[in-house]
């Protein structure tokens, strides 16, 4: 009930010019739709899969979306047990639980956003691989093939569906660590739209500024290739059209909603092969020294950091004018690459996205953070070489904005 | 050394509007760069095969083509027997010669057109499943995975090295079987632009228009959903981009080699989960009933069919005209459908492809062609219902052309 996808190695080249040989991974498979969510029982069942654990958190399961599934599983006659335990920024506790749990399973079943599908990720890999999480740091540093796990998203955000990583945080280091390789993707996604009707416009707008985010800095990114550009500029396109509505026309706008799942769903399937940028490197330990939250991270630094790298890829960032609906007709490269900047501040501007100093970040904390932005793999696929000194600029300008 | 994607069913709505639930299947892995065909000795080791089966044709052994891979196999220490009786619409026969020795294999290569990889993947089918090949033409109707399958395609055009189905031609009832399902895509595919570098005009022209056929029945299909779109749009711009200088420039234009392997690879991605339309439907008859080859039964077909069709898509078919660098502004959408119509008669016109009289076809074979093209399950996702006057009228026309 599984077909064998060849496991990728890393020793290809990252930066893919006709003069390069690269890989490429597929994403795993893809059920979408209004309602598939109603799916999962039947699913499980038709891949063999006998006993689950679905790795939830506590909202889920009180606002009737975890009964969901429980349902669809019950109607299949699948045992399931239910941890409801994730939080925001998951930590290496809870993978912990989640592992001990999935000992008894043989599938997992993430549902959330990335503070539950990356926990069921990292438990799959722990329950056939054994030892401690933090060995696994990296890519591809496990032996053994994962369980299986069907990652069902709650929101149009983390592209942790279909993503090849689990992120995990190490609270004792305030480090978030990722979880690598092409072994580490979900074998199926069930991407449901509706899910995602009911979130509160902050919950929208932040998760899809994650979103947005993949699709720029993969699109941009120095090991982008054909495959991944027109996965990632269709991604841009689906959610610059509809974050705005989906933010502020909530459960009335379907339409909306679902081209902002298709859009998460298409950046992740995209940045799996091209990796990420600085906003990144800039929202990980935001994340993990102050608790920010990871969409609100890569919101507030997205529009920083397109600014900083304007000059080191024109025409990409020039089209993502385009994708934005703007018109560029008699504009050179910059002037169009310009445009794109300040469409992403305005989009910014537009959204309910608090400022950094609800988590009580200050300048105080900037030669921390940018010390620990250094360390992230991210910056090196980033179009322009960034440097601690860089970093704390990006910071300051950061510090400034949805004040 | 694989992972493992769900298979997916296919009880899942096969046309994709946002009130529908469907599924969409990736490809396998993809390693692409020139040179890249100096990988597989290391892949098929790294992925734990032994002992391989190249299935190849005796052009690909005469031209040095083959001997890049034993090198390969060699210098990685992999046994290996060679194939190299494939033919142009490969038979039953060729596919159960395979069969036999690959019963003592571990993987399968196949390196080639779709004549060489589609008996590797039915090869494959059968090695585990037993039984005869035609008892699984249709989807899904084998229950064992496959050997796994290494995919080099040394042509632009077949897409077969992505794609999810092996045809085989069944000589005696002169009819072509798809042997399909999403356990049907080779493990991995090794795209290497150089080895189509000295290909013939003709050949450049026939097989690249075999890939612009995929790329756009994909495009305008019924079936169509915004991932495939996204793929088959790219795949449209490179293949339109590329496919004069390639066949007329031959091994001066490295760049043209490379776009066309992109875009071959990426029509084969899309359209696996969209299905083609009836220019297939017509060139499968073509070649089983006198051996046209496919991409010169598609070339023909795809302008005439396009016309056909022109009313029931024309905001696709209007986007194709701007994907072939065309200028479309101040145009309505059935103009601009009609000018990229118009786009692909003078492509076609442009190129050395043969008329379909070079192979004996008369007016008076036009009655039954067109029974035989009613039959294809193409038919299902062409976005025009299509009768078998339809067909009638379409190879009188097709008849017509590159006289």
């Amino acid at each position: 009930m599984f077909r064998q996808v060849a496991q990728l190695p890393l020793d290809y080249d990252l930066f893919k010019g006709h003069d390069s040989i690269f890989n490429w991974s597929p994403a795993g498979s893809i059920i979408f739709g209004n309602g598939a969510v109603k799916k999962v029982g039947s699913e499980v069942k038709r891949l063999g899969g006998k006993k689950v654990v679905v790795c939830t958190d506590e909202g889920l399961v009180k606002f009737g979306v975890a009964q969901k599934v429980i349902d669809s599983l019950s109607d299949a006659g699948i045992q399931y047990s239910i941890f409801d335990k994730c939080e925001a920024n998951p930590s290496v506790e809870t993978v912990e639980k989640v592992t001990a749990l999935a000992k008894e399973a043989d599938m997992l079943i993430g549902l959330g956003g990335g503070s539950s599908i990356d926990p069921a990720k990292a438990a799959a890999v722990m329950v056939t691989n054994g030892g401690n999480i933090r060995d696994y740091e990296g890519c591809d540093l496990f032996p053994n093939a994962p369980l299986p796990v069907i990652a069902i998203p709650t929101a149009a955000g983390t592209g942790a569906e279909v993503t090849c990583f689990a992120v995990v945080t190490d609270v004792e280091k305030e480090w978030k660590m990722a979880i690598g390789g092409s072994y580490n993707i979900a074998s199926l996604a069930i991407c449901d739209p509706e899910l995602t009707a009911s979130l509160p416009p902050l919950f929208t707008a932040a998760t899809g500024m994650d979103a947005l985010t993949h699709a720029i800095e993969g699109f941009i990114s120095r090991a982008s290739d054909p495959i991944s550009d027109a996965i990632l500029a269709k991604a841009i396109k689906l959610i610059a059209g509809s974050l705005q509505r989906a933010t502020f026309k909530g459960e009335f706008d379907k339409d909306a909603r679902y081209d902002m799942m298709m859009g998460s769903t298409m950046a992740g399937m995209g940045f799996i092969n091209t990796i990420l940028g600085i906003a990144h490197s800039m929202a990980h330990p935001l994340g993990a020294m102050f608790g920010v939250p990871h969409g609100v991270g890569n919101a507030i630094c997205l529009p920083v950091t397109m600014e900083f790298n304007l000059y080191s890829n024109p025409d990409k960032i020039a089209e993502i004018a385009g994708l934005f609906g703007k018109d560029t007709s008699g504009m050179d490269t910059i002037q169009a690459a310009k445009l794109a900047v300040d469409t992403v501040y305005e989009l910014l501007d537009s959204l309910p996205i608090p400022p950094l100093s609800d988590w009580n970040v200050t300048p105080d904390d900037i030669e921390k953070l940018s010390e620990e932005a250094m360390k992230g793999g991210d910056r090196s696929t980033n179009p322009r070489e960034t440097t601690v000194e860089d970093f704390e600029k990006l910071y300051q300008k950061a510090l400034t904005l949805k004040k």
